[in-house]
């Protein structure tokens, strides 16, 4: 190490560290469309997030190929300018980046014109001998599907879609297809052109380390993959949520909808990666055949089944996450005021083979909602509760879940129940977390390094494969077919910022299961009745709150009705009506009602009436005492306010008998 | 609730919450010995608890039986005074200790005199007449078991051991026998005046929380028992270690050892509860049958076995916690300068059963150690590395480990694989934690409040049945005899605060298994080249490093050979012996050598040679490089170390390179 320590003998250290895998190829990569977006906001970041990495080939250059009329000395001037806007590092490297930029090469020129890839072939042929890339060349298409022939043409023209001693590959971007028709049409006029082992259609959604966290879990970990099955799991579900509308998308998006947009892409594959059998190895076809046996097993439905297993949601006029107001989708830019597409989805699947049978796997998305989030919720089978009988445990036993949080703040979460300490038996759900920025030095990465990084070496596993396309779409047709002939009559039917639709929470509830409930610490954090209550005790409610949706209009309780349940209004406006049906008074957000439930076994002294949209967490009676026998001063706080609400005089001795033990749960 | 939430209020609460479970019977409890430390230290303190967790009868009183003279009043007085002293109440409540005192009383008396049993009774009738007690007496022998027969005498003459609709119980304290023959003759006679269901041999260390979560843990949760058997666990760990010596109690414990003390009773306790099949209910019966089945599944060994099987230790001279020095066991008090007595010992059993067949059960335990400490690792078998052929992480794969802290800091601790951020398949081990004091209020008992409170309600579950002493007696009793017989020619073998002798580092070894390094995390910070290293880092080396012991003279490393450690000396000297066999350095707690065979695959720059016992850890090459890829600034200041000790110049192209996936790891 001449220079005892400094950085290059860092990046010669990495060097040593990484020979152990198989470096990626010499090669020459071209980007078609190098004059647009995705060039400056992601591809050149990313290359040169991997060139600091040490991740580059050495030999290696880029070649921006487009209309516009740069030269390679302005392009690069362009590109200097904007990695400064989008890279992701802490600290730019300006000398790195100077020695990288003198990578990058520009060649102007139209995709309709013969001459031009002629050119094209000499550039490559000079860029080759020069920087010693072996004749290697990855095409990437920055552009519309609809161009893709039309560059396949001139490339095939000059022969540069020939292999030989040497590979060429391209990368393709989705969407492949906006239907089954579509998808197989495009993979056909791909493959006229090029054999399926060039072809690496890219998701950069694949590229986050989560997805192949999941790989890395299931399969180097000797605990996990014997309970992977559905012995022992109950349900799964995968929530992918985001907290923005369509923003400027609205034109690409009304023709398209969260099922093509994100379900049958990124969710499948999470799907797939989650539920596969073990690959044989690591090599992308092992890989790609496992996700491809997976996805086929899926049951496709009839027409009639679609109502039952799939729901769908457009969001109204709403709030923003920074209190201003939200346009509802009709009225988006592009979006057709009358627009039938949806921003959200719920969807119920059976995965008919040996391993999954059974074992509902429920997927949700949307836009305009109240958190952005994407997780995995494993819930294993309740454990038989015939060792407790006897003990308040046999009613108190609840099923584990695993949890695998993508974003925020990627992690595993593992829930299960404890002891409560004391002479008796009584348990309640704990849990322990896993932060992957607690483990690892991580460098958050934008997806596409490691798609670059993989297609330089070969390797196609992250890549989606023409069957795997084609049977996504197949999963999905029929949900898109029945959609698109029957309106959607309740839309909008969720506001901007909420939970999403009634119906995504009655979808798994109708099979006697329940979403896990998003970010309820903030709610609880929110109920003034919960003020300090100390971290210890705000994360066991949280735990225990079930979310529920109700639409303007809808009874939540009834007055005289036994209910063992307190409710927190989370959004919404709610009225409190008494036996005369006089309404008494309006509760919003953050207030709570049917605290007296949890006091008492008592009926219940009014009324509550949605006026409005309402996302309510409610909290079960046996749920709340298990809490409470840690912090009893909590619950005179609750008597508190409900003396001062119902002027009811709460007798301590009439509370949490009998019933708390009855509440079934699944 | 008539003060509106006053304390008052909290009680009826607490009771309404307790009404779910069966509530203590009416008693009288009476305490033989009552002048003794028990009473003082344990027994009062814990009723005093239970009554504060309104967990006592309320129809209930206490008779102090014994010789001294005394008064209620004046006992009374004396026991005010030292419950003070000992109970670990945070707020001692004066007004609950003057109500809960007006329930003490005490008789003078001899166990030996027919007459004091007379009064006794009367005594007795008077106090059931006056506290309603339906005629329930617990006896409690605060006493040694040399007068048991004396008092059950004295009982049995004015028919006190007799039960009707009312029930009589005695709870007898460990010692249960100090051999086989021995606990035969005790059972036999305590039989002579009892039946079985009456008594109850107490073991406080069972009212421990975690043995109580350990069942908990496996029955209640879903996804753990399916695991709990010898498809998917390797082996199991059971380690209790103490820091102190055997302090005042010489005289007892020199005719006892660690074997009786500790692990015949509480190791093989924790076993039983960790390995047990599922009882069918949480009946007493149902558990301690289980229990029995499980004990008496264990391999009994031959003498010639226990050698190969059974390790034992005795410490000598060296320094206590506080650095002042230690004694070594053969000059403590009351212990003969020649004693055979084992203060360590660590066993390897085997289960003959289906669910733990091929399972080795490693369990340890001493005195005079350098942490106190009681845990239970539950080893995985590793994942098969097919799946990851080709990539880093086939060399990579670890085991799974489920570690239950029970002191300090009881808890529970995952360690499983992740992979580490970025484009190429790395694993590591992480960890997820969940502390009990984070997720529940607790209030630190002293063991004795779940034993009494469930001998009162008529729950044996907790105590012990002859049929389980006896068989634990039954395991123990060849090792017992062997060592008796044979006298330790090494002892003293460790020092005290140690980790023990290295004997007992050799016999998970040779079945390739370990002990999972005990607070290697305090070690690290200990060692200047790891200073500044930050949370992450340290946590991710402590999961990687491996406890080594070396006597004096042991070779460490040789001059010339090639290995892949850095050696962390935790405690002892080495010294540095070059080529031509001269001296070149010592080396001593907190300094490390071998960190350049992490740089470099080079040979063996020196012998280093144990000077004392050493107690060392060592750290791979292979997990090094893991955490470097993460912080390469690390290897910088591993190489100026290098540098100034040897002169060597580090030249990074042979970083790292070749061996480190060979090394293979059980």
């Amino acid at each position: 190490m001449s220079d005892q320590g400094g950085p290059e003998g860092l990046q010669e250290l990495f060097t040593a560290l990484n020979l152990q895998e198989d470096a990626p190829d010499p090669c020459i990569m071209v980007i078609f469309g190098a004059s647009g977006d995705l060039t400056k906001r992601l591809l050149i970041p990313s290359l040169f997030n991997l060139y600091c990495d040490n991740l580059l080939p050495d030999a290696f250059a880029i070649l921006g190929m487009a209309m516009d009329d740069f030269s390679t000395e302005s392009f690069r001037d362009r590109m200097s300018e904007d990695v400064r806007n989008y890279s992701r590092q802490d600290q730019f490297d300006d000398h790195a980046w100077s020695v990288f930029c003198d990578k990058i090469h520009y060649m102007q020129g139209r995709f309709d014109d013969a001459e031009a890839f002629a050119r094209l072939k000499t550039f490559l042929q000079a860029l080759d001998g020069r920087y010693d890339a072996g004749g290697n060349i990855l095409f990437y298409m920055a552009t519309p599907p609809a161009v893709f022939s039309m560059i396949s043409t001139g490339l095939e023209a000059v022969g540069m879609n020939e292999e030989h001693d040497y590979w060429r590959r391209i990368i393709v971007e989705k969407p492949f297809g906006s239907d089954l028709d579509s998808a197989r049409q495009l993979n056909r006029q791909i493959l006229t052109y090029w054999k399926e082992s060039q072809v690496y259609r890219i998701d950069h959604y694949l590229g986050k380390e989560t997805v192949q966290n999941l790989l890395a879990f299931r399969f180097a970990n000797g605990m996990f993959e014997p309970l992977w099955n559905r012995t022992h799991i109950d349900h799964i579900q995968i929530t992918a949520t985001e907290q923005v509308g369509v923003e400027w998308r609205g034109g690409y998006y009304d023709k398209s909808g969260v099922v093509r947009d994100m379900i049958q892409n990124h969710l499948f594959q999470m799907m797939a990666y989650l539920c596969m059998e073990p690959p044989v190895s690591f090599e992308s076809e092992a890989i790609r055949n496992e996700k491809f046996k997976l996805l086929s097993a899926v049951r496709i439905m009839e027409p009639e089944e679609v109502r039952e297993n799939a729901v769908r949601g457009q969001y109204g006029e709403g709030v923003k996450q920074d209190g201003s107001p939200a346009k509802p989708y009709r009225q988006e830019h592009l979006v057709h005021p009358d627009s039938n597409t949806e921003t959200y989805a719920a969807v119920k699947l059976r995965i008919d083979n040996w391993r999954w049978h059974g074992v509902p796997v429920f997927l949700r998305s949307g836009k305009g909602l109240r958190t952005k989030s994407t997780e995995i919720v494993v819930q294993f089978r309740r454990a038989p509760e015939f060792t407790f009988r006897g003990t308040p445990a046999a009613g108190q036993l609840e099923a584990n879940q695993l949890i695998f949080r993508i974003q925020p703040n990627e992690g595993i979460e593992l829930r299960f129940l404890a002891k409560r300490p004391g002479p008796s038996m009584h348990m309640r759900k704990v849990n322990m977390n896993f932060e992957y920025d607690e483990a690892f030095v991580t460098h958050p990465g934008t997806g596409y390094e490691t798609m670059l990084y993989d297609c330089m070496r070969g390797d196609a596993s992250l890549f989606s494969r023409s069957d795997l396309v084609e049977t996504s779409w197949q999963i999905v047709q029929p949900i898109l077919d029945v959609w698109k002939s029957e309106k959607a009559r309740d839309f909008p039917n969720y506001p901007f910022g909420s939970w999403g639709p009634k119906a995504a929470f009655d979808l798994p509830a109708a099979a006697h299961r329940r979403w896990l409930a998003r970010s309820p610490k903030q709610a609880l954090s929110r109920v003034p009745m919960f003020e300090g209550s100390g971290t210890t005790m705000i994360n066991a409610f949280a735990m225990m709150l079930k979310p529920r949706v109700y639409n303007a209009g809808d009874e939540i309780v009834r007055l005289g009705s036994v209910a063992g349940e307190l409710f927190i209004i989370e959004q919404g406006r709610v009225e409190m009506v008494d036996a005369r049906g006089w309404v008494k008074g309006e509760l919003s957000d953050g207030q709570v009602f049917g605290e007296l439930s949890l006091l008492l076994t008592k009926e219940r002294q009014a009324t509550m009436r949605a006026l409005t949209y309402c996302a309510i967490y409610t909290l079960d009676k046996r749920d709340f005492s298990k809490v409470l026998m840690d912090r009893p001063q909590f619950a005179e706080r609750m008597m508190q306010v409900a003396r001062e609400r119902y002027h009811v005089i709460v007798n301590a001795n009439e509370l949490m008998t009998g019933e708390s033990a009855k509440i079934a749960d699944k």
